[in-house]
């Protein structure tokens, strides 16, 4: 795999320039690996195990073939049996190979699988269980541990995401063990989700939770916020430097104090409607960018989701299985009430994400390149892929430039993958640039510094993983 | 015409791999050829009546820049007079030939003259006379009769598409000819959008027909869905293997029997509004899949055309003459209910088309490549061109993977271009393909392997034409 | 520059096309240059006062990078202070230089220093100082001065844009000088918007200003009609070939004469709301449509920008300062009043812009490839770039051909970046063009003719500047 254009002058062009990024620590300042994972430093299990069963990228895919996922060995809610055994989700996934072919997954495996194990053999039917053996030989090696993998994918940091009320003892085990805290390798984001979105099940339980953590009375909203205020201080001291808010939308709605309180009683009282339970959310995004404005968390903005668009996935398998599907997504009316009170201030960074193309020239790049808080995030998630990242140079770099861009974001749940991603980014960028310097819109040298910044030293500076305020 | 990329890499790779698929046969599983045509098996009348009147992406071209389809001798349904002299028609397209530079009308006329008919002059106001006569003299020889042709275009297969309320005796006349009938070379398809919109002029005509034809008391909704499960089983018979239905949006809606019951009892007491008609036909979708699930009957979905758009022209020349125009599409939250009730079921197949392409990456991709019963149709009408097929893959491989996609359909009333129009789609896939194979993101066995299954295998497959349940 | 494919095939083709359009004197029917500027043809300020202060490409992206306008010396509207002095203006953008790499304010700005002013040094902060001394060294002499330029630059036709209430005496003097009047080389368009759109502050208060101008009562709705006729008679005379419409949306609205009067009534009573403002906008499109089929202006169409979004902006610096963003834009229903009262018109000319990419292939190509009065505007704005003009041509082509389109606008207030920007669209078309002559969609003698006929011949055609009614 070279991702680089096969036309020969710009092949050689981003070959070169690549060069200049491919070495480059790996800053992942969004993700989703277990922090236990490097707290516990642990053997990974089998094969399956690593890269069928948590990944739903895979597993959506092969349920898409008619594979069910309870055949795959992904965890049901319902009590419904899985499959347990690794050797027979493996042949499963090898016999059907040939359903990735062109996505970013069959990518990501054959790059783990040759750099990170040294298996080169292509998966299929026959060489299922040589493979199989191969990969779970290497998997009880020391060097095959988590911290050592970390360590050998030159990862400089690695964020991870946990909602307020998550104790982060884990992250305490990482610190005491010289591995997290304040600039430490591996740190916190603060996700508030699950405590601002009354429509979230369990909602007021988990607001009482925060409530018993931090001693603030959680009846009142000004006690609601002085809790969750006290949840980023913590988050801070374990080394968070971002927050994370995926919502439905990215509306935002900047009301009074005693409108705010009146909509979160109602939600308490469970007397809240979607429309109540929508203004706030949206309100709560301008209370945390004030909120940043204090404690200089980068905030990111997630929208354009909806979760658990397959009922009948998520009542056996529960959330985060591959259920969710993009939907359209408006920025423009939608950020205008947070722009209004704090788009122009250049204290607060916002990273904004979509998984709707169309916004990029339209909306995206036009707000970034106009608004000094806002910075766009990575392609995320279904465009997390070479043709996704190419489009998002494409559309994006005229109107926003390069240095309104935040750099790469993994966004994974699976660990191994994390430098395949980031070296995927890499390539694509070097193609992008190496294109403008063939076109003769860049110089070469002005080409090689810019890969350096966009992987980098731009995502290190703009989620404040520079140690800068 | 060789649509194959210019760069040297990848247009060896692209001819490669086109080599794989030149010569398969065709699958046409869906069009809107006239059967009359190979039941009859008459010559073609001249020239002018084979490529200009009856092809309204010709037609509307013209009458983009001014000339009136009266003068082109579309036919008017207000008795308002057209021309009828083939030669002058002929030389109205030709002098204004530059017209269609970049067109994919143009690519096909032009295949279909020198590969059909060995025409390799350029039209022009200059050859128009001599290229009209040379057409003339093929269209007289016995080896230009539409069935021998479809021999000769190594046709395999090729679906019409008709009414529920077709007597289909012009498919009976192919059958006993040994053309037609199940696992035959011409079959025909279910489309009963003109028995599902209460807002279509004749509507409740419609229906009595029906209920006459299927000795069904159409009176009640079970009447009503009883005559069409009739009607299915006598399309089945006569070889149909899916089913098509054309909605002004993609909304399905999963109502109660009763609830259904009302709606139709208004419609045909004429009471239903537009929201009542909306609901009907988006209740019927749900319908027509659970028929599906007892007959097996492939379902096509083609939203998202707003119909007789031009309304001068509709007056004028009425339906499908090119006053047509696609408009933006949801189909998130629109195919939900249908989604929710049979989308995990594997023996359900539903194959997607659009007119918008945004929905590709952020909609369609995500959810054929999540549900079992999902796949993606061909870039349809407007975008069944060189730069709409590439667009296609660009957008739908790295979420859907070539599995959930449905191969090509031609869709086209214009006999002759088939062969062109499929030779297009090969080549389009080829040089995408080539791009993967020379940026090192798949093999040259396993493309070869795939653009087979692209233009011959998968479609074949998907549609039910290899004889599978 | 080049801007041509870097592949060699495409880039010989390329650079054999670009060669037909290159000294082709340049058609610019629609832009906001001041003709002031040319009426009084005085030296340029300082380069700051010509390449930053007035240009909000620029001192956006500089904003959103934390540099406030002010310190660019943006004028205030609140009495606020900004920055004077030229040179720390230029040191400012100069050491930010990075800011732009990718971007087509780059690639304009660089162009004009080399091809203008004879600088090829590179911008930065070390070149600061050197390349404004050098340029402003330029600018003292006469061959700098904006009419040399204008004839160096071989414009044919420069069009400005004023409002009906403007007066017109700055084009008299451009006509007593014999450089404009009918069929001059600066002419004006007619631009009503301010008069139009009851929402724009102090729109009362201009009307009035048209009922003395033209000496009509614009207290009746006959009589504002009247008096917008015949400042259309005036601006005619002036040499306008074109009317320019910036809408909210593309809705029109085609509404009886007393429904119309009504509508306005409210307005001038001070009693529209918002629905009432935007339906007098939408129904004074066909009322200028209607204008058009008399006096045979051009219609342009702008619509989808949300103006003062940026509202600190706004307050501080006024309108068209880069704090507008482009929003979702709906055509297909929204023109159809339009369209169903005069579309199929071959008399009438509209020239449809977007700011919003997804309706090119889904709505704009459609639309232009069927109606006779419509044609597609160039990529404008924030589209108004290397890789926005090739996508245009991707996206529109194939549905509506080159002959459906207008030929390029530079709609630009830079005088200077004129021929750059006419120079990127010529060669980006030949890219385009070079990759359909490359792959065999079209013969290179067609591609020829065609090159020109988008560089020159069609917008001097399309724009009416040809003489031709």
């Amino acid at each position: 795999m070279t991702l680089f254009p096969a036309e020969a002058t710009q092949r050689e062009i981003a070959r070169e320039l690549y060069a200049h990024a491919r070495d480059l620590p790996l800053i992942s300042p969004h993700g989703h690996v277990d922090p236990a994972l490097l707290a516990n430093d642990e053997s990974f299990p089998d094969p399956a195990r690593l890269f069928v069963v948590p990944d739903h990228y895979v597993t959506r895919m092969l349920a898409s073939q008619g594979i069910p996922p309870a055949r795959l060995g992904v965890p049901s809610v319902d009590g419904s049996e899985v499959e347990t055994d690794g050797r027979a989700i493996w042949r499963l996934l090898a016999s059907n190979w040939h359903l990735f072919r062109g996505t970013p997954s069959r990518l990501w495996t054959e790059k783990v699988f040759a750099e990170v194990f040294g298996v080169e053999k292509r998966l299929s039917a026959e060489t299922a269980d040589e493979i199989y053996d191969e990969l779970s030989a290497r998997l009880a090696e020391p060097a095959y541990r988590p911290r050592a993998l970390f360590t050998r994918f030159n990862i400089e940091v690695l964020a991870t995401t946990e909602s307020p009320i998550d104790d982060l003892s884990v992250h305490a085990k990482l610190a005491a063990d010289g591995w997290g805290g304040p600039g430490g390798r591996v740190i916190t984001t603060f996700r508030p989700d699950n405590l601002v979105d009354m429509e979230w099940a369990g909602w007021a339980g988990r607001v009482a939770t925060l409530g018993e953590l931090t001693g603030r009375d959680v009846g009142t909203y000004p006690g609601f916020l002085a809790a969750l205020r006290a949840r980023r201080e913590v988050f801070v001291a374990a080394g968070a430097t971002s927050s994370d808010h995926g919502h439905p939308t990215a509306v935002t709605l900047n009301l009074s104090d005693a409108d705010a309180a009146v909509l979160y009683r109602k939600g308490l009282g469970g007397a809240a409607d979607a429309k109540d339970a929508e203004a706030f959310r949206a309100h709560m995004l301008v209370e945390f960018a004030r909120m940043s404005l204090d404690d200089g968390l980068v905030m990111q903005l997630h929208p354009g989701s909806v979760r658990n668009h397959n009922r009948a996935l998520h009542a056996r398998h529960g959330r985060d299985v591959g259920g969710d599907i993009p939907s359209a997504t408006e920025y423009v009316q939608a950020l205008r009430p947070l722009l209004d009170a704090h788009g122009d201030d250049p204290r607060l960074r916002i990273v904004l994400y979509t998984l709707d193309e169309t916004a990029f020239t339209r909306e995206l790049a036009p707000l970034a390149g106009g608004y000094p808080a806002l910075y766009l995030g990575a392609p995320w998630w279904f465009l997390d892929s070479p043709e996704g990242l190419r489009r998002f140079r494409e559309t994006v770099t005229e109107s926003a430039g390069f240095y309104n861009t935040a750099g790469f974001v993994d966004d994974t749940r699976a660990f191994c993958s994390i430098p395949a991603r980031h070296d995927v980014a890499r390539r694509v960028d070097a193609g992008f640039l190496a294109r403008l310097v063939a076109e003769g819109r860049l110089p070469l040298d002005e080409a090689a510094e810019t890969i350096a910044d966009l992987a980098y030293h731009l995502p290190k500076k703009v989620f404040r993983l520079d140690g800068s305020a």
